[in-house]
Order: structure tokens, then sequence, then C-alpha cells
């Protein structure tokens, strides 16, 4: 490992030793958003080096083949301070230390960020459970929805409810407005952070929060959480409207529908939650995410060609996955189970529309007949 | 109301003779907007003809000089069923008879679709005061703010008000996502009616809805009138951001953070308001105009320029004018009034570029101190 600050970085628990109480941070994730938010960390951690430890560790995924002899990621963060695959043209602050060991970058740090797609999470938790530092905390980046099962019967559950169970520390969430490259190229914009303990939200506003990318906490993480999952859904039905050369007023059409369905789904799984639609998480993100984000784009180019969608991705994304479709289908089971499919007419018309159930007339139905003008 | 002279009595009570209970409609304004409502009023009251007349009155002002021989806008509209001045390619429905005679238009009208600039509403009024049947009402498409002066006191007052107060007419307000052409396309969209009394609003909602122009009612006019006329100085902040090349991520903080000031504003002013941000007429239309309305795209091309306003209205709107700059002087002016610009930095910062003493530092730092952050 060509890193001089290695043993720094990565010894567990040498800054004990040294006498430093100060907080070390981990990314788990080297993807297009992993990236922009290391550019955020690797800068606020140094601006606050008597609050946090100012070398931030981040894991890369190591996806060379067997018998690839190009460098991994990691070593290319580290040697160029760029992620040329997922975000080129930014640098990465060079306090920030790549490697493609996930346990170096994590078993020392006391707050983990995991920012890897919702299909990865399991692997990680499983590889990571057991080997944390006592009172360490996490906070997700992670969209999607989750489930869990008691006595055959299939529950509702949260990513950062399985992080927990899975690694045994609380997770909190942090979801906004925040296209990655925008955020790495240090262009204002806002997030929300949901957590349950307000001492461990106000932490991570300390170390995501800079004049250019602005906090807010609220403990109402249930509705931040899906706020941001579920904006995926209405991006893929926003994206299957511009595809379709519908106009503006139906484009907003669907993100106001679309929030009510969201607004509506937390209600239902989380009747207590107090509703944060007003924050970056709900209406903000919403809207950066049906104009300018993956979703959009990958359902756009989805309903105007016959291609299947893991070729208009690999063509669209370089690699990386659009969490719309998943969650469509995540949440259309989910409904199917509650038998409330019909009080979700784009959820469920967004998940048909990717298994070919559904087609245009459908989703304008959807929209036509809404429940919300019932 | 005491009978003035015949012609007056014979053509206000005429249906009545006839024994013709069904209600009368009289377009105000055929402009952009005026003349797409037309398109769908046009087609509502022929397919419900045992409630509504079906011929439509539409007054348009006649804006020919001195000595001009060429048709007048309702002479044109007439002849080709077109307004090729405002709403070019559509075609307005036969039924829809226009008139430059703003009382032959209005007298035996049973609702009145009030549809031009706020500044044209005085004189309007001051015309058919007193010339209307009784039982008549109203319904403003309008966007602005007005105010009154009660022992030198100066305080709000909506144009909902302005009319009711100047004709003696209830006036509901109809506000939503309504790019004029998409509307007169036929394309789907919603909108909101905001009314004192659900009978009228009901009777209103039949005359607007169809399949696809989806009306909601709620009796919270304040909030419903409020979004329609704040939403355009929001989109001018959006425009200049465009302007100045900021990115998604910034768009969304401003349509976030402009939406939480028109709800400051209307909290403060009318603290009984229950809030309709979620309709139609507030965040989507606040969507629809800060993405593709007429505000976003003459403040983008004012702040590339080193033109003054009334020449980039001219260049853009072909006559018309943008309500976004206006309303934020007298949104200002309201401000000022009551000591309470800091709470709206957006609106201030928004009349303020406008006027010349801010730029874009200004504009920016509106957005990163926030009230919302603190």
């Amino acid at each position: 490992m060509p890193c001089q600050n290695f043993d720094y970085c990565f010894n567990n628990n040498s800054d004990e030793l040294r006498g430093d109480s100060r907080k070390k941070i981990a990314i788990v994730g080297g993807g297009n958003w992993g990236s922009a938010i290391a550019c955020v960390v690797g800068k606020t951690v140094k601006a606050q080096d008597d609050v946090f430890q100012p070398i931030v560790s981040m894991w890369c995924r190591d996806s060379r083949k067997p018998g690839d002899t190009t460098p991994s990621i990691a070593e290319t963060i580290n040697a160029t301070h760029e992620n040329p695959k997922y975000l080129p043209g930014r640098r990465i602050p060079s306090n920030v230390i790549a490697t493609s060991s996930l346990l170096d970058a994590c078993e020392s740090a006391h707050i983990l960020i995991l920012v890897v797609p919702h299909q990865g999470i399991p692997q990680i938790c499983s590889e990571l459970r057991g080997n944390l530092r006592d009172g360490a905390h996490a906070v997700s980046l992670t969209k999607g929805i989750s489930s869990t099962s008691e006595n055959d019967v299939i529950r509702m559950q949260l990513i950062s409810e399985d992080i927990e169970k899975a690694l045994g520390v609380e997770c909190s969430v942090l979801m906004g407005a925040n296209l990655a490259g925008e955020v790495a190229d240090g262009k204002f914009c806002e997030a929300t952070i949901g957590c349950k303990s307000l001492e461990n939200g106000e932490e991570l506003k300390m170390l995501f929060n800079t004049p250019n990318f602005r906090i807010r906490v609220t403990t109402d993480y249930e509705a931040v959480e899906l706020c941001g999952a579920l904006k995926n859904i209405v991006a893929c039905a926003a994206g299957f409207a511009d595809g379709l050369g519908w106009a503006y007023n139906v484009k907003s059409a669907i993100i106001r529908l679309g929030l009510l369905e969201t607004k509506k789904f937390v209600e239902h799984f989380y009747p207590s939650s107090h509703h944060t639609y007003f924050e970056s998480c709900g209406v903000a993100d919403l809207i950066t995410t049906c104009y300018g984000g993956r979703n959009r784009k990958v359902a756009e180019a989805f309903i105007k060609s016959d291609k299947p969608l893991h070729i208009v991705e690999q063509e669209l994304l370089k690699g990386q996955s659009a969490q719309g479709p998943p969650t469509a289908q995540d949440v259309f089971e989910m409904l199917e189970i509650h038998e409330i499919t019909e009080k979700f007419p784009i959820f469920t018309s967004v998940h048909k529309i990717f298994t070919g159930e559904h087609g245009e007339q459908e989703l304008y139905d959807s929209l036509r007949n809404h429940p919300e003008y019932d």
C-alpha cells in the first residue's frame, strides 16, 4: 500500500494509545455519491481537527476480475485523488485515504458513513458485524426499502433498521437534494439528517455542514429515509413523462401526486411520523431528482427504447444502477401484502411499466383517476 | 337592483324571460391565459348545456391605436377562432364569442371569470360596478397582491377582496400548475379553486373540471390566492439562478425555501389559513412556474443582459408582462411596513435585483444564510 498515512489511518485503537479523543470517520462506498461526500467530509474534518481526526478512510469495492493488473479504484484514488470511473474531474481531498479492505477502513472508526447501493448492505454488514469500535454510530445515505418476516408476517423495515440490527450501532440517515457532481463542486445545496438521538444528529451535522452544504436535523428519521427512497420511484414516473413528450404541467402533477403517495406510505407504515416534507429530503430532493437525477434519465431512455433495463443502465450509468426500479418492486410487493395498491397508482404503475404490464395509457390514467381527486 | 333603462333590464333578464335558468359565463380578458381558459370553458359549457348556457362571452381589450383599421382581437377571434397574438395555433371553440365591449360581455353573466393582469383590475371593476346581474359571482385567475389603507394604516388585501369590494359579488380564485399553451392543448393538468362558499366553489368545479383539467376545491382561499401570486417571485429567483448558471440542487433549494417564505407570508397576514401547500396551487404550480413559466424566462434574460426590464419583457412576451417584478415590489413594500423583510430574504433579494440594489452575491447569501437554517 503506497500510503504514508496507512498506520495512522488504519491501525485500530492507535488513537487512544496516543491519547487522541477525536472522532475518526470512515466512508463505506466509493461510487458517485460516496466520492462526492468524501469531497465534503475531507474538508470538514480538516477544518475541525479539534473534533475529528483529519484522516478519513474510504472503502472502495475492488471490482477487478482475477488476473486484472490495472490499479484498483482505491489505489487510483490514493495516487490521483480522483475517482475517474464514478466522479471524473473532481478532486477528492488528499486526507481521504482509500482502501479495498472493508475492515481496515471501518474497524477503528467512530462514525461510519454508509453509501453503497441497497443490494450491497447485507454483505457489508455481515463482514463488519462484531468488528466495530464500541460506541461507534452510523449514518446511511443508501436509498431503498427493506422488509422483515416475523411469524410468517412480512412487515416493512427501513434500511437503517437493517443496519442497526446487523451491526448493533445506532444508524441515522442523510437525504436531500444532492446531485453528486454539484456537491463535489462545492455548489450550494441542502440536506436533512434524520436521527434517533439528537446527540448523534448534532455530531453528524458538525461533520457534514458547510456554508455551501446546509444541514438541518430532525428526529423524524422514518419520513426522511422514506422520502429519500420513494422519490426515486416518482423520478421514474417523471422520466417516463419526459420520454413520452408530456409537458411541464403533467410533470408537476406527477411530482405533487408522488409526494402525496410518499406521505400516505409513511403515514401507513409509520403513523407516528411527524412529517418533514418541507425539508430538503422531501419536496426539494423530489424536484432535483425528477429534473436532474439518474432515475429520471434511465426511465426516459427505457420508455423510448426497446432495450431491457439492464442494457439501458449499462449505457447510461457506467456500471452503477438506478435505485428506482428495484425500489418500485419492493414497494409494490409491500403494497400488495397490505392490499393497498389502489391507493398508490403512480408507485404501482411505475413498477408495472418496468415489468411490461403497463404502458403509456395506464400511467396517464394513474394520474387522471388518482384517488386524490375523489 | 333598480332598473335604470329598458335595454339594460331586457338584456339582463332575457334568459329568465325565455324561461332559461342555465348559467351564463363571461370571460374577462383575452390574453394568453384568458384564451387558454376559453378553450376549456367553451367545451365544458357545451358538454353540460343543461347547467350552463352554451354561448360564452369573452371580453378582449381593443388595444388598437386611433386610425388603426386592422381587426380588433375580438373580431379576429370571432372570425378565425384563434388568438394569433397571445395563443397562436390553438383553436378557441366557436361557442366562445368575443367582444371589445366589457359591459356587453358581462352584464348578463352569472359567473365572471376575471383573467387580466393585476394592473387592469381597478379600471375593469369601475366599469362593471353596478352593472352586474343580481346573484352573479366571480372567479379571479389574476396574480398579485393588493393593499388597503384604513386610518393611515396600510394593510394587506387580496385581489379577490378588491374585486368583491368593488363589484359587490363573491369572488373565488383559481390557481394551479397551468402553463396556458398546455391547457389549451388539452394536456393533463390540475388546478385548485379557493372559495368562500362551497356552493359557488362546487359550481365553479363543474364549470372548469374535465378528465384532463382536474380541479380540487378548498375554502382556504387566502392561501390559494397567495400561492398563485408569490410563486412568481420565487420563479424570478429560479430564473436568476438559471441565468447565473447555478445548478439543480440550488434551484431545488430556491423552490423549497421560496415555498417556506410563501407559507410564512400567509401565516403572518392570514393566521387562520389552514394551508394548502400540497394542492396544485402550492408545490405543483411553483415547480411548473420555476421550470416552464414566463417569469423564470424574463428573470433569466434580465440577469444575463444589461437591458432594462421593460425591454426584456417586450422582446420575450410580445406585449404581455411578467407579474413577478411588480408582485415582488408590492410584497417588499408590505414587508417593510410590517418590518419583517429579514424573514423573507429571497422575496427581498428578488425585488432588489430588479431595482439594481442586489447582485448575484446577495441572492446567493439569501440562500446560504436563510433563517430556515437558524
